[in-house]
């Protein structure tokens, strides 16, 4: 793992939104090698070389430091690409999801939201770090997709992430199923086509 | 709550079918009202007049007793009507099991999706008691609509699990939107018109 470049000026100079971003690239690559279980201040100093006292003004505990470190580690392998074409679009994002999901970060989100059932406060961040962000995402793409006329005007996109993403999620969290490419494929194809005869 | 009938020839002799429909009857009442938390082989024994000893026999532990009695308790809410039109059936359907998810039998459920996440034992007597015998329920509903030619001919109806049920599971999971019957209805126009132009 890359250690972050010396401060010029001393470490009480430097701007805190690189000292931020050093910590966060420092964590997130634990979190997508090892999950999150693992993970504490004590780590994530070392790594960084941001003090411990540090970590704990800018993160309220290391599950968050946690989630939000991984958020920023995925934002690229989740983006939306926009070649133009919703469906194959689709396919290359939810494909990249099904695969990140397999990874040992993929196993800590599925316990984040697992400890979340009985946590409100890591499900609210949950939401403000991860999931809020994710949604806004995919909404933005489809919305797109919306106005370029390749989804009806009258379908409510946010509900197309829960049928997407969502049905994805349900299979690793009750996996009485496995998360297969089939899978993937059908979920866009049953929406866009349609199930009916 | 009602009390199970006085045994007529000693408890001893009564046939184990019998013992188990008392206990699940009793144990299904009291997670329906106060949820899964408070549980225990104590209280259900005194509701049931079933022995401690005999519930160890039966049940490995509350939790697994809990959902036990929960599948059981809700199976009939949850059972598929044929009326023999799919979108109204599973319309119906979602609807129930969208209310039941606001109860605390509902809360429940999710607790426990939410600690099978760690719990690999939990998980699997998830899947065994509970999911899996779901999953058949619907697949069976859903394999005849197709057999009638409602739904198309290529279309794996497992995956339609995944994007009607598991998509409300999502958002109860992660609940950055709400589950309105809006949302209910949107799952089934989507899925069965397409959301193509």
């Amino acid at each position: 793992m890359p250690q972050p470049e010396p401060a010029p000026r001393g470490r009480g100079r430097r701007p805190t939104g690189e000292v931020r971003a050093d910590v966060l690239h420092a964590a997130g690559a634990m979190v997508l090698s090892e999950g999150i279980a693992q993970l504490t201040f004590e780590r994530v100093s070392k790594a960084s070389g941001v003090s411990k006292t540090t970590l704990y003004k800018m993160w309220p505990s290391p599950g968050v430091l946690a989630l939000d470190a991984y958020f920023h580690a995925v934002a690229d392998t989740l983006a939306f690409d926009d070649d133009g074409d919703i469906r194959s679009d689709l396919l290359r994002q939810l494909h990249s999801f099904a695969r990140l999901m397999r990874t040992p970060g993929g196993r800590a989100l599925l316990e984040f939201i697992g400890a979340s059932q009985s946590d409100p406060a890591l499900a609210r961040s949950f939401r403000e770090l991860y999931s809020g962000g994710r949604r806004a995402l995919a909404y933005e793409r489809l919305a797109k997709a919306q106005s370029r006329g390749e989804i009806r005007p009258d379908v409510d996109v946010r509900v197309l992430v829960d049928q997407l993403w969502g049905a994805i999620y349900h299979r690793l969290l009750v996996p009485d199923e496995p998360v297969t490419d089939e899978f993937v494929e059908a979920l866009v194809t049953n929406l866009f086509t349609g199930i009916s005869t």
